[in-house]
């Protein structure tokens, strides 16, 4: 066990094997039962009274837990209306119907309406424009198509891009509302038959959902980077970056049908079309539409839960795991299916210290609150213990909804052999092979050769960067603490469900995991890397596939700058051929874009330097951390640091919140990632001016871990 | 102008300038109005009806035309009946609505009803399978999914594959009916507006067509090889080879929703899903299904309409053109927006011979009847002249419908560049490119790096190979003749009206080529073609281009035998990791393929011998041509025999008709062709005790094409 010195790893072994034996389905889904037998969203009864009894089950096992409350905004529906106007007028339903069979789906007194936290108010009449997904690329098309949505409101289908992406650019290019849709092509019944019949997305299922513009800073709009504590200086509602621009509404796809049919023009490209039984077409439409939507603005309570199991060896090293528990309805798949886990975790850990584990480090084990609305609960509290995580936090470990099938983790290349060393020890519970291998098999058989070469080649599994989306930002975005988001998935169709009041009990124990042995497996996953983390002599952080992860991006974002290059000289080299006049179709409406100017050479050699430097460091480390360490306090107080290294206190271009250097999510897909973020989005954006100095930054960053990773080498090697 | 003398290539362009300017947009305007003016299958009273006014009008042009009439076995409807059992039972219309604004859509009386001529007769009942597209990769789909079409009816969705594959491969598979629908994904509401709002499929279309075993041969069902003329020996009906082996019936995609709805069993494979509202699931259907057909087993009259210029200078050879007239239904589009603008370009060579021009050789304008149920007319018109075609066709020219947008050809490389340089001549109406440059400029905008860099160079565009589908097959396939098929399209989307009562002037006028300006380029471009091979001093046969397109397809079918190698070697390997039992799910059947034992290597040196050689001998050709003909007799005498050095007597495996060993239909694409055919299918059916000899096969016909050619250059070097 990496990290350990061999009599500590044999124990270790001991005492992981009797943790992953104790998670217990039952209870797993009584777990799941209790919490989602309510709505509970932010400022709900539920919402609190689920986290008072998160609180005494903590205590009930033994640990020493607290709740810790902040303040948020948090809008709420005041009036909702949508119609289409014209001849055939039709007015919006913006209901979901309760289900017979599925006794939760009737508190209707409880459910939140279906609405887009953080729209602002807005009451607009306007022809629509269909945008497929609102993403960049779409608003390419539609300009080669010759259509505007200048003035329109468009209509979006969800998915693709997250959704607040979508009433961003939409207002950007300068529509006045947005509408957007669940397309049964997407999550309803082009994937499965839908619910109650089967997991997917009914004709009146619409999908709730923040609008916060995450990407810009997530947590409450009005205390962006401070903790929204009591007396918290707040920004004014009228000034707050975070809310919509446009007014913006979810609907469901029979409310959607009607004004997707209003739409004329030509008919959309192939694979803009979604799955309903029309002829999707760009718009505009000929008859208006009028949306109006108002708020009440109102700050919520925001109930954070925390387990705290002190550390016997490093106190001041903490290892924090956590989960939401709010939710947008009942919320079983949504986070439960991740909380209920983590609780058992929980248990787990409480009967272990009955029998006499301590653990080396401090544990935390936390329940967020507002996650929903924009990673409120987790935000706020990062924010305000800042300076004292930036000491102390060695990794976080987060989880949420989870689901029947493969393993899957993403999050920081320092914890990615760690993360491949834990779910070797992990039983699938389907196949009886080990998680990892399970995975790895899967994933072979869905290769391409090159891939399949490296799958059979490299000790590692990969893991994907870390985006956004879920309770880890603020620990890896805002202070540069190493986090994983991790979880199983993939067998089941799960999504039809996402966000309305069908995410519920009866949803889950009919169509996800039914017997709930992948939340046992999860448990056990996620219980056994803070115990292994935690447990460690010396922090089992690994530089060398960070080193060749960062080699690999720096290689992205050239080849990124080449092929720009490339497809710009070839356009204008089609241009200048004649290819438009020969495209031309005089039955259809065209604005092929201009010849522009070829993108600059750009000087990538400090990212190449710092990349050389970061590889020479991390085998360094390898090689002293092979030999043992003589000085594991010294080296374990260098190592916390790690991860900060990578954090530069000015921040990304334009959102300062988000400081990490190399994992960001992306401007403009919201919680895809975008790695090495200040040079890739400046070269997707085209702003040629600024990626030399980006690339410094970020070469810097990589250059201080380098540094941080050699110091760390030679305290291993000189056994201070 | 390749095979000219300078002297007659000024008299040529002279000609061919005046002809291009006859066509006229108003008489192929009324050319259509008359001939898709009634339904005019074979059999018809309007079927003959057109073929004495296309007589009629030859003769009026001055030309020497005939009548030639044979007699097919035609099948038509006696009875159809098709239901859906259970409680829920739906009894399919099977009807095709007149539609008010649709004038000719309202002809009840005269119209053939939905059917597919040549399946048997039939009554059975059974559950439903859906089988996709009913393709060979579709059943593996099937096979790995758990699922048996043994004693099923299918239910396949027209496209992708020619609609005789579809039963036959059902009924190889065991079922016992199948079922074609239109799906609205593949030429509905998905790709534009229904008719009358739009050009696509309506709800209650359907497409008739033929499903007679078209790649084990066409024409007269009861006649194969030779002509159907009176007196000749018919096959006994029951002993008919070309006959479905199950009934078979073509409905509209709402006949098919209530069986697509009934059926159970896993969601489908997402490139599976059609565009109707439902979630498309494999069967089997618990309720089952009743479909009874019977037919009339009746022989009809073909009437092909001939009408021949006599050659000047070489009377005993003979270029040919042609397309069908008989049709489905009324047939605006298929054929009359192809036999129309043959019409005009009768026409115009009338017109040039008043003027004075004769051409050098002798010139055959076809009509064909009988082309829908299986290109009848042509089969047996070639068939009956078989041993005077093969002395003096020089080559054939075919079109069939016609649209708006870009020329587009394939057929025999051998023109590859003659087919080049006369498109290099016509004016696109559109654009005022040539129709050459416009497409050009279309592949540009469309091709991938590599083959942006070849359009970019290579002086020829290239034409893809010939497959099965309309008149040329008894041509190319049958005997040998060098053969092209060429039309203009890709605009507009046809394909919606296709074989329904709603192919016809309404839907053409307001949906297609409108203004009949792509109508007069076809009769431009195939009137330059025929006038400029028929006035040539030596046949202008390229065989540089086809050697160097022989050469690719002898590496095509290397490659497949390597990379079928490799798949195996690499699946084997995946089943010993344990690929399978990681992808298992055990709520979800699924039976992967086993192991299996790798292919052979297989002896190529052959076919590399045979492609070197006749490159080889293509070159010296090209050299000798350069340096001009003195024997202009006897180098036309040796090019007329080129092409049917490809031709092996025996025929390809198990369909002796097809004789050509470099072009064929696919035995299992219908109309998609495969080059190398008796090598390549050999492979793609792993009969690898086969593949050797059918190299050895086929090496001997490209041997025989080298010295044919070899001869021929030395015959233009030395003057013979």
């Amino acid at each position: 066990m990496r990290g350990y010195t061999a009599e500590h790893s044999d124990a270790e072994a001991r005492w992981e094997r009797k943790f992953r034996a104790l998670p217990d389905t039952a209870r797993l889904r009584e777990n799941m039962r209790r919490l989602s037998a309510k709505p509970h969203h932010v400022g709900s009864a539920y919402d609190k009274d689920n986290a008072e009894w998160l609180l005494a089950q903590l205590k009930s096992y033994g640990l020493d837990a607290k709740m810790e409350v902040f303040e948020a905004l948090f809008p709420t529906p005041k009036s909702r209306h949508l119609e289409l106007l014209g001849p055939a007028r039709f007015e919006a339903s913006l209901q979901e119907p309760a289900l017979k069979v599925d006794p939760t789906s009737e508190q209707k007194s409880e459910q939140l309406p279906t609405y887009n936290a953080y729209s602002r108010d807005g009451d607009v009449t306007a022809p629509l424009v269909y945008v497929n997904y609102g993403a960049p690329a779409d608003y390419e098309q539609l300009d080669a198509l010759g259509i505007s949505v200048k003035g329109a409101i468009v209509i979006a289908r969800y998915g693709q891009t997250w959704r607040g992406i979508k009433p961003k650019l939409a207002a950007e290019h300068g529509a006045v509302g947005c509408l957007i849709y669940s397309d049964p092509r997407d999550d309803g019944y082009v994937q499965g038959e839908a619910f109650p019949a089967g997991p997917m997305r009914p004709a009146r299922g619409a999908q709730r959902g923040s609008v916060e513009d995450l990407p810009v800073y997530p947590g409450d709009p009005q205390t962006p980077g401070i903790g929204a504590v009591p007396g918290a200086k707040l920004i004014p509602l009228d000034q707050v970056q975070a809310i919509t621009k446009i007014p913006v509404m979810p609907i469901s796809y029979q409310d959607a049908q009607p004004f997707l049919m209003a739409l004329g023009g030509d008919v959309v490209p192939e694979n803009w079309r979604g799955g309903l039984p029309i002829t999707y077409k760009t718009g505009p439409s000929l008859v208006k539409a009028h949306l109006a939507l108002a708020f009440n603005w109102d700050r919520k309570p925001l109930y954070n839960v925390i387990a705290t199991i002190p550390g016997a060896a490093f106190p001041e090293q903490w290892v924090i795991r956590g989960n939401h528990h709010d939710a947008w309805v009942n919320g079983a798949g949504d986070p439960v299916s991740g909380a209920s886990p983590l609780l058992e975790e929980a248990r787990g850990l409480g009967e272990l210290l009955k029998q006499g584990w301590r653990p080396r480090r401090t544990i935390l084990i936390c329940f967020w609150d507002g996650e929903e609305p924009g990673l409120l609960g987790s935000t706020e509290w990062v924010e305000t213990n800042a300076e004292e995580l930036k000491k102390h936090a060695v990794a976080y470990f987060n989880s949420d909804g989870n689901g029947r099938g493969y393993f899957r983790a993403e999050g920081s290349h320092t914890l990615e052999n760690f993360v491949n060393s834990v779910v070797k020890d992990v039983p699938d519970p389907e196949t009886k092979l080990t998680v990892w291998e399970r995975r790895r098999l899967v994933d072979l058989a869905r290769a391409t050769p090159e891939a399949r070469a490296e799958l059979r080649s490299r000790p590692d599994l990969r893991i994907d960067a870390l985006g956004s989306g879920s309770d880890y930002s603020a620990f890896i975005d805002h202070l540069g603490i190493a986090s994983v988001n991790l979880g199983y998935g993939g067998e089941d169709a799960m999504g039809g469900q996402y966000h309305s009041i069908y995410d519920d009990f009866y949803w889950y124990t009919h169509f996800e995991d039914t017997d709930f042995v992948y939340g046992r497996a999860l448990a056990q996953t996620a219980g056994s890397m803070v115990m292994r983390i935690a447990d460690a002599d010396v922090i089992p952080f690994q530089f060398t596939n960070f080193a060749e992860t960062v080699h690999g991006y720096v290689g992205e974002v050239k080849k990124l700058a080449d092929s720009m290059r490339e497809q710009t000289r070839e356009r204008n080299r089609e241009i200048a051929e004649g290819v438009d006049r020969a495209l031309a179709d005089p039955k259809k409406k065209r604005v092929p874009p201009p010849a522009e100017a070829l993108p600059p050479y750009l000087n990538f050699a400090p990212l190449d330097q710092a990349s050389d430097d970061l590889t020479t460091a991390a085998a360094e480390y390898e090689k002293a951390f092979a030999n043992g360490s003589k000085s594991q306090t010294a080296v374990n107080a260098a190592l916390v640091q790690a991860e900060r290294a990578l954090i530069d206190a000015a921040g990304l271009p334009g959102r300062p919140w988000y400081r990490n250097m190399i994992y960001a999510p992306g401007l403009y897909t919201g919680y895809g990632v975008k790695t090495l973020p200040a040079v890739r989005e400046a070269i997707e954006q085209k702003s040629w001016q600024d990626v030399d100095g980006q690339i410094v930054r970020t070469a810097a960053a990589i250059e201080r871990e380098a540094t941080l990773v050699k110091n760390a080498a030679r305290t291993l090697a000189g056994g201070q």
